[in-house]
Order: C-alpha cells, then structure tokens, then sequence
C-alpha cells in the first residue's frame, strides 16, 4: 500500500474542483472517497446521512480520534479562469438553476483528509488506536453533522471518537494556521421568508399589490436590525442573500421570496434580531396592504462553535511545530507567527456537533492556503474571518475563490497526519 | 367549406388555451392557425417576422382590410383552476423556468380571428375585396409587429392594406365593448437593469458590495420617479416586475438584475422619466460604493397607440349595431351602453404600427369577456383599463385572468366580420 | 374721493410685501385694508373669522357681486433678493420660528382688490347694485373661508351674495389669463403625523427605538402610494413638506414629526390615498417596534374647486376683451391667446367655499403676473398650474416667487373692476 | 470653615438639576461653583475655554492631583416627572427652541466634586500636595477639555496635574462602580449634513427637488453602513440624531439638514464609516438630481479614552475598599463586586484630553446610581454602557433619565476624596 504523494494530491483536488455538487447530492465526490479508503484498508460506511462516508481503521488499542472534512459545494458560478474551474450546473433546492462551485475550499478538506488516511494507513507503526475518517455532507446547509448523527453515525461505526480534529482552508498565507480557542464561530440561522402580494398587468399598479416594492421596502428595513437593535459590542451579521421576485418587467407578480442569514455570537442577540426581523417581515407586508401573511421558514441553523481550550492548547503546539519544520520549504512571510488567534469569526461551522452530541472535544483550526505575497504588508490581526482581506484575495464563496494547491495540499494532509498521531500515542 | 360554429370556436379556444407559447416561440398556435386558413382557402404566408402567419383571400375588387390577432402567452403560471387551464412550462429569454399561461387573452384574439376568417370565406356572396387575416407573434415584448414589417410583411402579401382592424378581450362585461377614438393607449418601454456588486460570504458583509441592497434602495427610489417628477395631471407607471439576485441565504450575490416597465402618454414625459431612472441606476449604485457602472438595456418599446377618429367612428356605429341585436341573448347589464368610450389606458399594444408604418387608419377596440353579474353596481367609467375593478374580476396578466368563452368568442368573431363586411363593400 | 393710481398699487404692493402675515395673524395687513375701505365709503366689518374684513358699498338696485382677495403669507424666507423683500419672521403653529414670505402672491391679490375697490368707489354712475369687497383671511391652511362663513359672514352684510369673482395670480406671462370652466383645482388634506420612538444616547441605539428611522421608513414608503396605488389616469400628488425630529446629533429623539400633503381630484381617489397613508404609518410605527401607535390629525382640508361653466363663459368673454385692449401695451407674446385653459390643477383654494355654502355660481381665475419674455418659446399648455416651467420662473411658494409688480396690479385691478361692472349692469 | 454634607449635596443637586445649561452657556452653573469654591480657600480661576472654573488649592509638598467634573447640560425635555425636573428652555446652536435637562448627570458630577473639594478642603491633615477641582464646560459636544487647553489651563494653574481623576453617573446599582483599564469608550464624531433640494408648491413636486424625500433616501441608506460595512467584531455606531425639513404640509422646502453622530473604536473603521457616510450623502443627492452638492460638515469630533492600566490598577483597590465598607449602609445587590469592569463602551467622553495634553495617567471610572432593586435578576455584564438595561430603567440622554441623589452623591464625593487622597500621600 502506498500514500498518496503531493501530486496525487493535486489530481484528486482538480478532479474534485471541476465536479462540485451540492449538499446532499455528494454522490460522485462520495463514491471517489470510499473506493479510496477501501483500498487502504479502511472498514467504509457509506450512506451515513445521506451522502456521508466513514472510514474506520483499527491498529491495536488506544484512543479513537475522528478527523472530519465536508464535502458539498455551493450553488455559485466559478470565475476564476483556473484551467481546472468548475463548469458544471445544478438546480437548488429553491429551483433555482446554478453553476456550482467549491467556493468553500471542501474540496481542500476532502483531499487533505484522504491525504492524511492514506499516509496514516500506510505508516501503522507510527500510531495505535482507532483512526476515523469521516467526511461529511451538507456542511453549507448547517444540518450534515446532525443528520449524520441522527443516522445512527456513532453506532455504526463500533463507539463515539475521543477526540475531534478538523480544518477549514481560508485567506491567510501558506504555512500560518488559526486556531482560536473557546468560543470561534458564530451561531447561523437561514430563513426562507415569502411574500404576498397580488399579481396584475405592468400598466396598473393600482389593481395589485406589489410584492417587489414589498420586499424591497423589507431589506431596507433589515439593515436597520443590526445598525439600530444591536449593540456595538454584540456583534450580529443580517444578510439576505437571495431576493427574487417576477419574470417579467411589464407583469407585476405575486410575491417575493427573500433568503436571510443571521449570524450571532450569543443567545439573547440571536432571540432579539429573529424578533426584530418576524415583526419587519410582518410590518412590511402590512405597509403594503399584503392580501396574506407573509411566511418565514427556518431552512437551516448552526449551533456557535468552541474549541476546547485544553486540547485546543495541546494541537496548537503541533501544528507550530509542523509549521515551523516547513518554514523554509513553504516560503512564508517571514514575521508572521505559525499558528495566529483571531477573535471569533462570523462564519460558522456545523463540525462541532460531532462532539458535543457525545461530550468530546473539538479542535478546528483554518489552514492558509494562499500565496504569502499576497499578503505583504497586510495585518493579519485584521483579518477576522474573511472580512478585510488583501486586494486580489477572494473571501470564501466569492465566485473569485482559489487556494493555491501546492503546498497547501500537502501541508493540510500532514497537519492532519501530526495532529493524529500526537492523539495515537 | 363550413364556417366554424360557437362550438367549434370553444374548442379552438379550450385547446389554445392549455399550450400558450411565449413570444417568438408560437409554433404550435402558428401551425395551427396555418393549417385551418389552408382549409379555407386562404394563401398562407408563415414565417412572417419568425412565428407570424398571414392569410390573404381574394374575393374581387375593393379595399384590403386587415384583422390582427396576436398569438403570445405569458410566463405566469395559471391558477384559475379551470378544467382547461394551462400546466405547461417555458424557460423565459432570462433564463426562468415559469409556468405559461394566455394571461392577456391572445387565444380570445386568435379563435375570434379564425372565426371570422371562416365565416368571411364561407359567405364570398357578402363581401368583395381582399381579407387580410394577420396573426402576429410577440405581442407581449412589443415587438412582433415590427419584426413582421421588417420581414417584408407587406411586400410578401402584394401590398398595404386600406384600414387596420383588431380587438383585444379585456374586464368588460360580456356584451360592452370599449372604443377610444385618438389616443387610446400609452408608450411603453421596458429595461433590464443589471446592478453590481462583490459577492462574498453572508458572515462578512464588509468585504463585499451586497447588490440585494443595491437593488432594494434602487426600487424604493424609483417610486419617487412618479410620486415626486411626474405632475398628477401627467401620469405615467414605474413597474418594477422583476428583481433577482442570488441564489442562497448565506453568499453574497455579485449582482442583481431589475426588470423595469415604463407607461407613458406623452414624449417629454417619457424622456424624463427614462432620465430619472437612468439617473437614479447609477447613483444607487454609485452609494453602494459599486466595482462596476449599472447596466441599462432597451428590452422592449412600444410606441403610443391611437384610433383613427373618423375611421373609429365609422366602426363604432358597426360595432354598437352588432352588439344591440344580441343584448337579448347575451343578457349584458341593462342599462350599460354597448360602446362605451374610457380614457386613453395605461396598458400598451403594438398594433398600431401595423396602420402608421402605411399610413392607413387603425380601429382597435376592447372586447367586454365578463359575465355581466360581476359588474352588477359597477361604475364602468372608473374601468380604466385594467385599473379598479370590481372584486373577483382579475386583470390581463393575472394568474387569475378568466374570459368566459361563451358567448364572448361568438360575440368576438361577428364584431370582427361586421366590421370587416363595412369595409368590404 | 381718488381712485388709487398705478404707482398707488405699487405703493400699497411693496409695503404689503415686506410684511407678511401667517395665516389669522394677518392684523396689519387687514387694519390697512379697513382703513382704506373706510376712507372710499364701505361699510367695513372687521375680525369677519378672525382678521378677515368685508367692506360693503351699495348703488342703488342691482346684483350682489362679491370680490376676494386673500390676504395670508407662507413661513418662507424671501430668497428673491428685491429691494422690497421681507426679512420678518414668525413664529408657525408648529412652534417653528421661520422667515415670511409673500410666495403666493396674495399682497398681488389685496392690492388689485385694493385698486378695483377704488376705483368702482370713484365712478358710481358705471354701474348700480352693491360691491362686496372680501379680504379672506388663511387660505394657506384652508379654512379661512369657512371660518368666515361660521362666524356669520353673510349675515353681517345682509346677505349672500349673486356671484363670487377673484383671482390668482401664477407664473403666466403677464397679458394672459387662464380660466379653467368646471372642475380647476383639486381637494387637499393636509396631515400632522405624530410618531413614537424611544428616546436615548445616541451611542446606544439598541436602547432606544429611532423615531428618525421610523419617519425616514415612513416617508419612503409613502412615495408608493402614488406610484403605486393610483392609476395614471387618477391623479394624485402625496407631499411630506415638513419633517422634523431631534436637536441633537448624539441624542436620539423620541419621538418625529411629519406634515403630509395630499391632492386629489375624485371623492374615491381621495379615500383611498388617505386611507393608504393610514396603514403605511400605523405600520411603518409596528415595523420600528414603536411603544406608542402613531397620530394622525387633520390639519387643513380643502374641497375640490370648480368654476360654473356658464358663469365663468360670460367672465372669459369679459376678461378676452379687457386683455386685447391691452395687448399693445403689455408687449405680451404674440401668439399666445389672452385667455386659456388649462386642465386642472393639482393646486388648490377654498374660495369655492364662498359660492357653494349659498349655491351661487363661482368664476376664478388665473392671473399672469411673469415678464413675457421669460416664456419665449414656452409652451404654455405645458403650464399645468405651478408645474413645468421655463428656467427662471419660481413656482408659487418658492423663496424665489417673484411676479413683476407693473403691469400686473394694474391688469389685475382692471379685470376685477370690469368683470364686476358686467354683472353690475 | 465647614464641609458639605449629605443633605447639603442633595440641596445643590436639585438646584442643579433644575437649571441645566447648554454647553458654553453654563454661566449660572459656573458662578455656583467659583462662589463654592472660593469659599473654601480655593484659588478660583473662571472663564478658562469659556465657562470653565478651575479651583487650585496647595497643601504643602506632593503631587499635583486634578479631579474633573463637566457642567453642560442637553436640549432634552425632561419628562421624568420628579419634583426638581428642569422646566428650563434654551436655543440650541442651530437654532431649535428646546426644554433642557441634566440628561447625562452632569448636575450628580459638579455636586460630588464640590463636595470633595469641601471635605479636603476642611481635611488638610490628611493629605498634602496640591487638589486641581476642574469644573468643565461643553463636554457634550465634545470641546470643552480641548478649548480650556486651548485657552491655556496648565499655565494659568501653574502647571500640569500628575494625575487626572474623575467620574460619570451611569445605570448601575448604586454601590457598584464600573472601570475599564486600557481602551474604555469610543470616538464619536457629529456631522452637520446639509441636503440641497429645490422648493415649491406641493402640489407640483414635478417642478422641484424634494429633500425631504433625499433626506429620508439618506437616513435608510445610512442604516447599511453599520449592517454591511463593519464586521461583526469590529463595532461601530451610525446615529442620525436629528431631521429636520420644512415648516408647513403644502411647501415642499429646498434643503433638509441631518445631524450624525459616528461611534467607532478603531481609527481604520472610523475612516471607513466616515467615507462611505460622505459617499451615501453625495449619491443620494445625485439620485434626486440636486442642484448643489451637499455640505459635511465635522461639528463635534472626540478621541477615543483609555484608562492608564497601571493607575487604574491602584484607583481600583481604592474604590473596592470604600465601596466595600459602605455596602452595609447601601443596601447593594450582594453578589455584584464593587468595582466592575464591563467592555468598552460605544459612549464617549474628552476627559482623556486633560491627561493625554499632557502624557499624564487618566483614571475615569463610572458611578452607579440607581436603585439596586430595579437591577434585580439583571445581568450585569451585559450592561455595556447604557444598552440592555432592565424595564424601567432609563438611559443616559433620555428625558426619563433619573438617577437617585441618595446615597449616589455621598457615594461619588467620598469615592473622589479617597481616590485624591490615595495619591495625595
């Protein structure tokens, strides 16, 4: 059996580029990694939440440490000109017809971790207990990591881990990792809210009741959650990511759909801004005379994320420890610190109910993956999750989005790999 | 050969109505419509301006009269709930999967159309002349009757016509009909305006221009166009009918596309108005700090319409004779007179290129498809159009848009003989 | 006894002028009316609702003619920089302290009225009967009419009269006239809306509930009443003309206040804007999560106006010949005629007040008071009321409102004095 | 020569309170405290940056240690009902007639450090070096420390401080002190923005450019600056604290002027917020089509304040042990410590200015006020400033705001005195 070198790296990473697909709808990307890990010896369970696969590989007694990468892609249209960019389509859940892209760097994840299974199966002698690896789906929809556990993910696959290990790739430079410990990532929740109006011809808006007006009067409205309801130390984030409403210019139709994204760092935030935006939903739609009540539906929601502080303290060390041996090699800018500690981001992260469904800790850290002169010059104390970022470095989900394969490839595999075996003695 | 009975029309009609094709794609109806005027004896042109047919039947010396039908459905997806409603499907030019739906009543025009074509060339012995049966494609994005002249209409079937005639179904009662001498309906323009932004992540707002913003504070400043620069005596209509952007809750679109209408009555009204839209596109976008200019194309313009006064006239008295004979079998609301005269209507109509790209005079009237009950009480001069109506009776372009068939296609076809049959001698 | 002279009218204008009063504080102004009144021999009744004065001047048999000026300026501050400009102020019901203006030209009205008063008191063998000399007070909130009629008005002077005349002057070229036969100007409400907030530090927004949010929302929102409730054929203007809120950059306020105009031309129309402006601020208030609903209260109403058709012919004929005489004099533009007819104006008056509470025919014209030269290639049916106008020519109640005192008080005196005579025998 | 004592404090408060005065006209206020002062064998300095007063008093060898109250009162009506509420009125800077109040306890401020002076004054034993007692004007707007250094203050007193100390009244449970070492508020900068529209009639908005509608465009515009311009960690506050436009319904007005208030905490986030505020403003007026560009105008603008840690360290252990002895007296909530240290508040303060002029250590702490029944069940640590507060509770700048004299202003002198003295040998 041999480990997949940097270069099988790369080919499994442009193949998984060029064909994302979106959550739950993993079956290709899923067929590639359990044909992998059975070729490695893995024990494979597939179907696990849908698209999900985990692969289990014992090497005599010790701990039972769960590496975990997602898998979905989102529905964005690539343009970044790469050679091996994504030219496929699909239709969302809303109907909506899509290119789709791996605008979220899963593609990343999914071919570290095979990199790290394969080199930790290849290498029994360097390790003892249990190695999971577990990739799973609809990380983007917030709900993998549940409906993977509520499959049965635990029982199937012989006990609960003893620890999680995971990463996110993300604008920082090659060779710097953050790892922020205790809190990290906010709560999200995703709203689907529709709108009522009443349909009529272009010509008479006097016989309708216009559900673009409607809609457009309610994201003004929104903007106003976080600028006048919450605090400037609260910190809360209200996009709404999709509006869509008509055909046709001269058809006044009959209602609007708005997709919301709410971001949140602490509970009674998160209860105040839902509240604010149900009753400007509801307002809104009452300015406009709405023949019907407006409807919001809950279409996803993320727990916040933490670190555990202890482990978090023992991988960090690790991970410095690889990155600093890689110095040289990865070419770096030189003054910033290998492992750095952002302030909690508003990103969130559905990696954290694998442990706390069974009470073990996570550590999750984001691994750079972009070329470090891209960075010159730029503070990385403001690079708070995929906010203030360089100029000509795209934020996660930018049609723009593009990690640089090499070396961040292959330094996400052996991070896993170290990060492991510190865990299996 | 037998001229086409009431229950034919129906039939005709029922069919018509569950396959509505959208502009420029009406090859089912356009064979259709071809196939019964061979029947008949008429010479065939097809293909005029893409999908128009034109039937020419010669019967002697006199004047050439056109009738004009138009054949285009709607991207509205019917919700009448009538056992012929429509459940078909189309991809709009945007790129929208949508229901179709004969929203603004063309397969009235059509089965009236055919109708009287039928009835003219079974009775040779009433008339002498050339009867010109136009069905043109396209009415709905303004352009299928340009589109035919430009294709040589004329020239293709030996020559101009004398006079113009043509009816459009519209929220009248059954037995009324409406005729505007001089102008009777207004300039329309329709503009796609594509809005940009810098997509991004849902969690981090700042680094990103959210164009659903955009968008929402572009629509709500676009009803200032006509609440603050048109005069209340100058009217004009601002339609928003479609706004997209995006595609899931937690991404930030990179753009967001408006579909704008505009009515107007009068030249320096309509430039002032595409002006302040103009200007306010751009300076919305200039406040959302946008990467890129705005966007803004001519999709589709009509031009006023006007009726010929004497020749209205003329056509009035024909029309108000008609509809005299059948008040006792239609069982129209007593004391409403057959023709009624209603202010020039914010709705628009290509027809009238038809007469001033030769010179020669239009008639266009409304056809009364309701069932008078509806408008037991109902003050008929506040019907303008397609505006305040009496409830349950829904406007052109609703999903709920519902002529009766009969005795409205019955009524429809005779009107347009009669009024054919005055000309012809 | 003298009539007043040309520079007499000047005189009596310029003064006026630099003095204006808010409505029922026109005290100087009606003390200098009186005493003129008196000095010519009228009975004069002063403080008719309020500061309103009549002066009555019997001549044997006849026709009761009454003649109206109103006498009240605007909280404008001049902006016009004439020599004669005002620089008083005062102080609004609102408790806005505010420069005053003559921007309606009512001290155009007092002196013409002034001037005809004089004269017809100085040539008593031109007619017989009895002048009813009327100075109104507050037309600008549009109940100072109907306060005269319920404080007895046409019991004091011993009756109703035959007929009401007046004028108005507009920007028109001084040499013409408009005279609009039945309906002329339309009805306006006008609205104090009261809106609750919270008030509090303005660092700390989630304190507080913004009231400038809410009324920003609020006016926003109202622009689709316009746009989008009322057909292009109704006609409807919807005005915010004041709103104020806060004194402070850092406090925010408790409360905002907005001052809503409304003009319609139909009783249906009318209802259904103030109808939509009602559920547009109550839920405007709801979408703020304000702790109190909202206030509406009516501030000023006036009825629609309109000019008895045959009444108003009889006067046109007079006027025409008046102003044809003239013409050489007045150098006005050639072309144009001397009395036109414009269709009705989204303006309004209470004079109408007059005549219809003892059904008496009203005729009330428009009175070009603008260097014609300003209107040179102008196209005066484009003039609707105050609206479109040539560069230059302020609309009534700018700062910049500027009629040409000479001819204008002469013509103005004139007319009134020969449209009086033709009904005085 | 004898100190004040508790009911002595309570009688100067009341009076205070009854009489607040604006920033710079702080005369009464002034006089009080130079008359106090003087008494006690101050050398009294008055009119430093205005109305400012300066008390110097030596005692031998030591220190140089500057207590520091601000005396302005805001143009808020107070409306808490008590029996000393202000009744007072006064003209603000731009021109508003508003009822004025200690809204901010400024009143509680002047009260406890004149009676700190007092008591040191009648105490030389105790300490020795030199007490500055500093009663400042206008810190509202945020000037007034600037323009007493401006006029020269540490050379009229013979120099600079070693130390400045100070409080601020705040929502907290009396008994309970709040200070922030390092960082502890915001910048805060005011903006005068003025809207150039053009006025008229409001009946013909056509022939104008209406601000109020720009204003309003504006204020909802202004909303996204925080809500998609600021990260989630990064904090800011955007505050349109004033509106203000048009006198009357019927005059649509030619400008709108806008007061914004801007809080943020980093200097690279404030320079954002304050050009995308200056690129909203610009824009919108270019969406209304102004005829003139609109005016920013910078008039108030204060520097972020930062606790000196080490001083802040020694003031603490100060405060908890006098805080601490009393607790039995004033019946605090039990569990809450003493000395609380919440996060950096979005409020603001120039006292920084007196120790940073001078690169000396400040130490500013905040004083609890309120019954401690009324903070039952609260959590404190989200009392950030004066967001969350518990029902019934006001915030500073509210007019219900309504700290409790006692044992507030006891607590205040004594914590002044204690903390003068612990630095006075």
């Amino acid at each position: 059996m041999t480990a997949l070198t940097t270069s099988d790296l790369t080919e499994i990473y442009t193949d998984l580029h060029r064909h994302p697909e979106l959550a739950y709808a993993e079956h290709r990307t899923a067929g590639i990694v359990a044909e992998r890990l059975r070729g490695w010896g893995f024990d494979v369970h597939e179907g696990v939440g849908g698209t999900g696969v985990v692969g289990v590989l014992g090497n005599g007694e010790g701990p039972r440490v769960l590496l975990r990468a997602d898998m979905d892609g989102l529905p964005v249209t690539e343009a970044t000109g790469l050679p091996y960019a994504s030219t496929d389509t699909a239709t969302t859940p809303d109907g909506v017809e899509s290119g789709t892209m791996h605008a979220c760097g899963h593609d990343v994840h999914v071919t570290c971790l095979l990199g790290a299974a394969s080199r930790l199966a290849a290498a029994p002698e360097t390790w003892s207990g249990t190695l999971i690896a577990l990739f799973q789906p609809a990380e983007e929809v917030g709900s993998g990591a549940r409906t993977m556990l509520a499959d049965g993910l635990y029982d199937r696959i012989g006990g609960a881990p003893d620890v999680v290990l995971g990463q996110h790739v993300m604008p920082l430079p090659v060779g710097v990792v953050n790892l922020t410990a205790g809190p990290a990532m906010a709560a999200a929740d995703s709203l689907r809210v529709t709108l009522h109006g009443r349909g009529g011809h272009g010509s008479s808006p006097e016989a309708t009741v216009d559900p673009v007006v409607m809609a457009a009067a309610t994201v003004m409205r929104l903007q106003g959650v976080v600028a006048r309801e919450v605090g400037a130390n609260e910190g809360a984030v209200v996009t709404v990511g999709a509006l869509r409403s008509g055909t046709q210019a001269n058809i006044i139709p009959a209602s609007a759909e708005l997709l919301v994204n709410v971001r949140t760092f602490d509970a009674s935030v998160r209860e105040r801004v839902l509240g604010a935006i149900r009753r400007i939903v509801e307002a809104e739609s009452a300015a406009s005379g709405a023949p019907a009540a407006p409807e919001i539906e809950s279409i996803a929601s993320f727990s916040a994320m933490a670190n555990d502080p202890e482990a978090s303290e023992r991988t960090r060390a690790v991970l410095a420890r690889v990155l600093e041996e890689q110095r040289g090699t990865i070419e770096s800018a030189g003054g910033v610190p290998a492992v750095i500690s952002l302030p909690p981001a508003a990103g969130s992260e559905d990696v954290g109910e694998l442990a706390t469904a069974v009470g073990v800790p996570l550590v999750y850290w984001n691994l750079g993956g972009w070329d470090p002169q891209a960075f010159a010059g730029f503070d990385l104390a403001h690079a708070s999750g995929m906010g203030d970022l360089p100029a000509g470095v795209a934020p996660n989900h930018s049609p723009f989005f593009a990690p640089v394969p090499e070396p961040t490839l292959e330094l996400g595999a052996e991070l896993l790999v170290e990060a492991a075996v510190d865990r299996l003695r």
